[in-house]
C-alpha cells in the first residue's frame, strides 16, 4: 500500500517537555521504531508537525538583538530541514541500507483571498507583556491576541490549496523511496497578486493535518493515517458515556461534533480524504501505527 | 549537459553585508537571475554554502539561554532548508511553472579515523573572550583558536566519503527536475565504530566544493562549475604579471601553488573532478555561468 502518515507535534516534542535536542532526538527514536515495520512492507510518506521547533527558533532569533528575526516561513523551512534530517536519520538506522530516503523541502500555495487572512488565529513565538506586545504590532505589523495574562503573536491559517514539489515526491515513490514531506504544513507561499505571478513566501501557518490530506490524496494514497498521542477518537470525551469509534463512515461521523482545539481538525481531515478518495482514514496512537495500518487499532473512517 | 554548480558562500552573502533574510534573498535573486537560463537548458544540481547562516543561527541560539543550543549537525539541517528554500522561491520566479523543483536534505558520510578530528580548523560561530572560551572548551569539550586578538570555536573538516541521498537525486534528475542539495557541504554523520553501525551526526564541517565534486563524479556530470566572486583561477595573483588561466589541464594546473584560504580547494576539487571523470571542470564569476558552461568564461581545467 501506498500510506501518508502525519506525525502530530506531540509524537515529536511533548507537552512540557525541554525543548532540547536530545529530547527531540530521543522523541524521534521511539517514533522511529513504531513506523519502522511500516516503512518495510509498505510505500511510506511522512509529514510532522513543527509547532514547538518554530516556537524555538523564533525565541531564539528574538534573544539575538544584532540580527532581525527572520519571518516565520524561512524559520518553518528551517525547521523542515532540522526535524526532516532527525527523523531520516533514526529511522534509516531500523532500516536496511537498501531503503532510500528523502527529505524534500515543501512549498503549498495558499489563496490570498482565503477568509483566514481576515482573523489571525494561530498562537506563534514567545508571549509578551500588553506593552511589548504593541511596539511589535506598530513596528511589524504582527496581530496579537491573549493567551492567558499575556499576549501572544497570531497569523492566519489558510486552507493549502497545491503542493509545489508533489510529481518529485511522486516519482521518488516510485522508486520505493521513505518520503518525508510536508514538514509543519508546509512552507505556506503566494502568488502575488499582480502581472508578475511572483510566488513569494507568506507569515502563515497551514494546518498540518489538512496538508497530509492534500497530498495524500494527490499522491493516491491507499491510506492516510493521522497519528497522535491518543489511541483514537472518541465520542462523549471525559463522560462517563465516553466510547472509542472503532470504525465509523465519512457520513456518521460528519453528525458529531469535535472541538476545533482537540479532535476537529483531524477528523474533517479523514472525511475530506474518504470522500474524496473512497479510501480509507485513520486516526489512532503513533505506537500502534503497525496496527492502524492493518485495520485493528485506531479509528477507521471508511466511506 | 548535467552540471553540477557549486554556489559559493559569497554568491549568497558578501562578507561584511548584514545577516539579514532581506539581504540574503536579494542575493539569491541576483543568483537566480545568472542560473535560469542555465536551468531552461541542461539539468541542473546546486549545492550552496552556508558558513554565515550557521553563524547566525550560532550566535541566536546562544543568545537564548533557556535551551541549550543544539549541535553544528542540526543547524546545519536547518540552513540547508531555509537556503534550499529561498534558492528553489527565486529560480522558480524565473523558469516555467512546468520545470520542476526539489530541494533535498543531504547527509554525508564521514570517517571517524579522518584526521582531521585530530587537528580542527574550521570556524564556526561567534568570537569569545578567552575565560568564556575556556569555560566553554570545559563544559562542551569544544576546540578553540584564536581569531585575531578572541577566540573563536574550532571543528574538524574530514573528507565525504558517501552522499547517503545519491540515488533520490538521480532519479530526481532523469525527469528532469532542478535538484538543490549538498548545501552547506552536507550534514557531516558517521557510523559509531561498534557493531550497532548506527549512524550519527558529526560536529564538524565538510568543505562543500569538495562534496560539489563528489556528487558531480557520482551523478556522471558533464561539467563541474564552482561559482565564486572572481572571474577565474589567476597566477602570481596581486603581483604585476598577474594573469588569469582561461585554459588548463589538470596536469598544468596540479604544478602551481594556491593559497589553502583562496583558491586552493577549489583547483583541489577541479583537479580531482578532471582525473576521475575526463571531464572539463571550471572556476569563475557567478554573473558569468552562462558563458562558463558554453567554455568561454572562467577558467576551464580540461585532461
Amino acid at each position: 500500500m501506498r500510506i501518508v502518515v502525519a506525525l502530530g507535534g506531540n509524537a515529536l516534542l511533548k507537552r512540557g517537555e525541554p525543548m532540547t535536542a536530545d529530547v527531540q532526538r530521543a522523541n524521534v527514536k521511539v517514533a522511529a521504531q513504531a513506523l519502522a515495520p511500516v516503512a518495510e512492507k509498505h510505500q511510506l510518506v511522512l509529514s510532522h508537525g513543527n509547532g514547538p521547533q518554530v516556537g524555538l527558533l523564533a525565541l531564539q532569533a528574538a534573544a539575538y538583538k544584532d540580527v532581525e528575526a527572520y519571518p516565520l516561513d524561512v524559520l518553518g523551512a528551517q525547521t523542515e530541514g532540522m526535524i526532516g534530517y532527525m527523523i531520516e536519520q533514526e529511522l534509516g538506522n531500523l532500516l536496511p541500507f537498501e531503503v532510500p530516503f528523502a527529505t524534500l523541502l515543501t512549498m503549498v500555495e495558499v489563496n490570498p483571498n482565503d477568509p483566514a487572512f481576515q482573523n489571525p488565529t494561530k498562537f506563534v513565538g514567545p508571549v509578551y507583556e500588553k506593552d511589548e506586545a504593541d511596539k511589535l504590532a506598530a513596528d511589524k505589523g504582527w496581530a496579537f491576541k491573549p493567551d492567558g495574562n499575556k499576549w501572544r503573536r497570531v497569523v492566519p491559517s489558510p486552507l493549502p490549496k497545491r503542493i509545489f514539489e508533489i510529481r518529485p515526491i511522486k516519482w521518488l515513490l516510485e522508486h520505493h523511496t521513505v518520503v518525508i514531506c510536508g514538514g509543519g504544513g508546509g512552507i505556506p507561499t503566494m502568488y502575488l497578486p499582480d502581472e508578475t505571478r511572483t510566488l513569494v513566501g507568506v507569515e502563515a501557518v497551514i494546518d498540518k493535518d489538512l496538508v497530509s490530506e492534500l497530498l495524500a490524496r494527490e499522491l493516491n494514497a491507499d491510506l492516510f493515517v493521522m497519528a497522535t498521542d491518543v489511541d483514537g477518537v472518541y465520542l462523549d470525551w471525559g463522560q462517563p458515556t465516553q466510547r472509542k469509534l472503532e470504525q465509523v463512515t465519512a457520513v456518521e461521523l460528519k453528525a458529531q461534533n469535535f472541538a476545533a482545539g482537540s479532535m476537529g481538525p483531524k477528523v474533517s481531515a479523514a472525511i475530506q480524504f474518504v470522500e474524496n478518495t473512497g479510501k480509507r482514514a485513520a486516526i489512532g496512537a503513533l505506537q500502534d501505527i503497525e496496527q492502524i495500518v492493518e485495520g485493528t487499532a485506531g479509528t477507521n473512517i471508511i466511506k
